[in-house]
Parts: structure tokens; sequence; C-alpha cells
């Protein structure tokens, strides 16, 4: 039988437990609202109740558990780094918690690693030598996964793809990054809704809005995609150049619309990175989107290496 | 006794052939001129006889040879790429010359490459993890080492960091790369220059004579190295964010100023990168100046690897 992993996606508004399997099919699943408030210790029992609960009930033993976490996490070490979502969790007690109630590994990472991991493992990475994940949102996040690792900078940082700047000349106030012009303050979901919001200041609207009126063929709208289109494509084109990766996966909200933003994409790919052999990197939609998640979380669990050494799963209760 | 081995560079306007310890010494060295009209047999069996030369002359036998060569080359295979500056050597017959003629392993890559490589085996990077080689003159060359192996794209290309757009509404003719506003163009030595030359038309200076200039207290000289500095500095910046290497050198002629262009460097890294550890990447100056383009050579030469393979030098005549 497969082995089954125990995966767990604690967000901001949500917290989601369920199992995967080695293939990465999700069987079973339940989700509940982040209480922040709540004593982290208190908040993680019930974690651990739900994956004993789901393993019982489809009478499969786990063989370990992955999380994926909103904030820094630091991998080697177990450690949430500072959160604002979830001040409480900060430290081991996440993974400490769910090894006391569970005698099982447990691994975890942040979010959005985790989901290029999912990608990486099982999706639209699935085989390359070189994968970089882009999600597009509220920011944009990036994760580089090479030979299947995870690319992780000095101490184990995550490098912050999303935050290198394109508009050296931008004015206006800096982005969190200190930068002025960096790529996630002009071409995230947000800077679209931004752009749109100074035009249009009587009619806000959110980035799925916008592209939805595109589609229907709102002249407006469409100016918008295009022009978010060309910073979307300016910052790829980049990392085709920095890069030439095998496979960049396009996920997150705005790449909903991935059909109507890739023609400009590509058109910038083509002009900007000729000294590179861009035919070569290959340009496709995330294949998750609302398992993401979790299949994400189940990701981080580094199942093979596990087997290999030869561990079994000692808790069946 | 150190293991020696043969190094050549082969540029556009001269070749070089010397010895090299494993500890990084070059014992010897010999220069001619570069003769891009001659058949590519003739001008590269005299490579092989120098190496002879001064191998006998020495008493030390070669382990094998590493070259160093203008352009693309295909590192895995031993070919050079098409060459603006040696088009004759295209191909295959640089490497099964010098075999041929020396019954020795043969390892080609391009020069820039090899520079980091030099710098990563002995050098400023020596040790690191991670570590990115800028070489600023003309243009700017980029290479990231990661554990020890240059970092190359899908199918062995190498990825052109010095062409990632940073100023998005540049205007003006494109850059030989394809992009509006990529680092290189408005950061190398040449657009230094350039910006000199639209300022003062009528007395055009190279590179290092601005940089003397500023260096004297020439106003005008102080705000050119000041725009360059920042230019130079967005660029680091960015590699900074999206890599967070252990070490960054800089070499190059450019970077003979290194101590001038150092302050700027700093200030936009302290600005721009604040969503990674900055504090733990290490800036400083390459440590070969004159000596890279042989040591970078002889690094090419997979020096340990081929000695684990317990293979020896048969070659002794």
């Amino acid at each position: 039988m497969d082995a089954i992993i125990g995966a767990v996606d604690v967000g901001g508004n949500k917290i989601a437990v369920g199992l995967v399997t080695e293939k990465g099919e999700l069987i079973d699943s339940v989700q509940w609202e982040t209480d922040a408030e709540l004593d982290a210790h208190a908040a993680i029992v019930p974690i651990a109740d739900e994956l004993k609960q789901l393993s019982r009930s489809h009478g499969v033993p786990l063989v370990g558990v992955g999380c994926a976490v909103t904030g820094p996490v630091d991998y080697h070490r177990g450690i949430l780094g500072k959160n604002a979502f979830l001040p409480k969790w900060e430290g081991n007690v996440l993974l400490s918690t769910l090894i006391h109630q569970l005698r099982l590994p447990v691994f975890a990472d942040n979010d959005a690693i985790a989901s290029a991991m999912g990608e990486y493992t099982w999706g639209a990475g699935k085989g390359a030598r070189s994968f970089i994940f882009i999600c597009v949102s509220t920011g944009i996040g990036v994760s580089v996964i090479i030979d299947g690792q995870v690319y992780r900078g000095v101490d184990g940082a995550h490098p912050e793809c999303g935050h290198h700047v394109i508009d050296i000349n931008a004015r206006g106030p800096a982005c969190f990054c200190g930068a002025h012009g960096c790529w996630e303050s002009l071409a995230s979901g947000t800077a679209m809704e931004l752009r749109w919001r100074e035009e249009f200041p009587e009619e806000p609207l959110k980035a799925k809005e916008i592209c939805n009126l595109a589609a229907n063929g709102v002249a407006e709208a469409q100016t918008m995609v295009a022009l978010e289109g060309r910073y979307l494509g300016v910052g790829i084109a980049n990392l085709v150049t920095q890069f030439v990766p095998e496979v960049i996966a396009l996920g997150g909200g705005v790449m909903g619309s991935y059909d109507m933003f890739l023609p400009y994409i590509e058109e910038q790919i083509a002009e900007q990175c000729r000294l590179v052999p861009q035919e070569l990197v290959e340009i496709k939609p995330a294949r998750f989107r609302d398992k993401a998640g979790l299949l994400g979380a189940a990701a981080v669990f580094p199942l093979y290496s596990y087997r290999l050494q030869g561990l079994n799963n000692t808790h069946d209760e």
C-alpha cells in the first residue's frame, strides 16, 4: 500500500488537515477557522487529534507529517520565525506539540515553498532538473528547486525573487522590502488593483474582477491586463535569463487567468532573453488549485529519504 | 609533490599558457598574440608545444589541462560554440588537438566562468557554499557557484544574470540581449563611458580614467561614479535578494576602483534587501587580477574528482 502522509496547512484564515498518498492523492481532509488569539499549544492539539481521527477512520497509518505554514519557517531547525498572522506560534511549538502528540517525524516549511514542492513532486514541475514556481496573488512568491532541493541562501535563508527591482526609477512609497520598483510592487494582484483604483477611484475592483471584465471585452480592463502582463512578463523573463530553468509554473489567484496573461509573458521573453536558449524553458500553469495547500504540506515531508532510512511508522493506535 | 595543471587562456587578443599547482600557484607562463586568421589546428599545436616545453623545463609532469576560452563553451561536451573572436575554433578542435598532442585529459569552459572557478577554488570565494562572481568591465559577466558546482540552466546553458532588466522604462536602442534597460547596458564600464561622452562629447574618457579623475576630486567624475555606483548597486542588491549567497566577489577592470564603488553598493543593499539576511552576505573584491585568466583556466580542470578516480599522468616525455 502507498505510504500515507499527514498534511497540515496553516494559514492566517484557516487550518486544513488531510491525508495524502505518496502518489499525491488527497484521500480526505477537514478544515476550520484559524483562531490566532488562542494559546498555540491549545490550537495545535486539535490538529493532532484530527490527524489521528482521519488515520483511524480510513484505517491507514501515517509515515509522518508535513506542515505548510504562512510566514518564515526555518526548515532545517523546525522553527517558525516572526509571524504576522500567528505571533503565538513563533518558535518550535508546532513541531514539538505534533511530535509529542503523534510520535511521528514532522517537518514544516513556508507555505509558498510547500506549494512549489507539491508542484515539483506531483504537478507541473515533476521530473524537472530545475524548476521555478511563481505564485501571483496579493504578492509574488517565488521558489527555485534545483535537482530536487529547494534553493536556499546562506544560513537557510529563503531568497525573495519577487522583490528584485525592475524599475530603478519608480516613485512613490517603498515596498515593505525597502525597494522602490520591485517586481511584486508592480506586478502582483494588489498592484493591478491599485492601478485600477487610481484610474477609477469610484469603482474599486479585485484583480479577478478586472480579469473577468477583460475577458468580457471591456476595453479599460483589457488595457489594465496588458499592463499587468508586461510587468509580469519582465520579471518572468528576468528569471529565464538568470536561471534558464527547465520549467516555470505559474500559480496563485491572478493566474486563474493564465491564458489571458500568457501572450504578454511570451512576448516579453521572446524580446528580452536572446542570450539564453529560451525555447528550452517551458512555461506552464500550476496543476493544483484548491488542493495546493495540502499537497504542498505533504510534499514538505521528505518521503523518500525517510523511507530510504528504513524507518517505519510505529504509531498506529 | 603538488599536482601540476596545464592552464590555457584563449582570448581574442592573446593566448596564455602556464603551469599551476593544485594550491593555485602560477609557476611559469608564456603568452603570444592571437591570430584569428590562422587555421585552428595550426594555432592550437603551439599551445601543446608550449605546455610540453614548460613541463620539461620545470621537470614537472602534468595531471591534465584546463582551458578558459572567450565565448560560449559547452563544458560537458567539450565543444566551443559560435565565437565572434575565434570563428575557426568552433567545434571540438581545441580539445581534440590538445588531447591528441598531449595524451592528457583536457577540459574547457568559458573564460568568465573559469575566472569564477579560480576565485572559488583559490581566491575570494574559497569554501563558500554559495558564491557569485561578478566581472564588471566592458560588459557584466556573472557566474553562480552552488556547492562547488557552476550553476547551469537547462541543457547546460549559462545564465546571463548581467542582462536582467532593472529599468523597465529605459529608452533608446536595445542591448544585444534584446532587452531595454538590462543591468549590463546601464552599469558596465561601457555604459559609464557612454554617459560621460553624452555629457562631455569633446572629451571622451575610458572608465578607468573617469574613476581616476573622481579619485582626484573632480566633481563631474564623482557624479558619474555615484551614478555608476547606484546602477551597479541595484543589480548587486537584486542578486542578494534572489540568491542570498554567502559571498559575492567583484572583479573586472571597473572593480580596480572597488573601494570607491563599495559605499554605493552597500547603501543600495541596505535599502533594498530588507527581507533577506543581507548582513550574512559578504561582499569582497576578487583576489586575482593579472593571474585571473590562467588560474581560472587551471580551475576548469576538475582536479580532485580526477585524482579521486585514481588516474595518473602517464605522459612524461
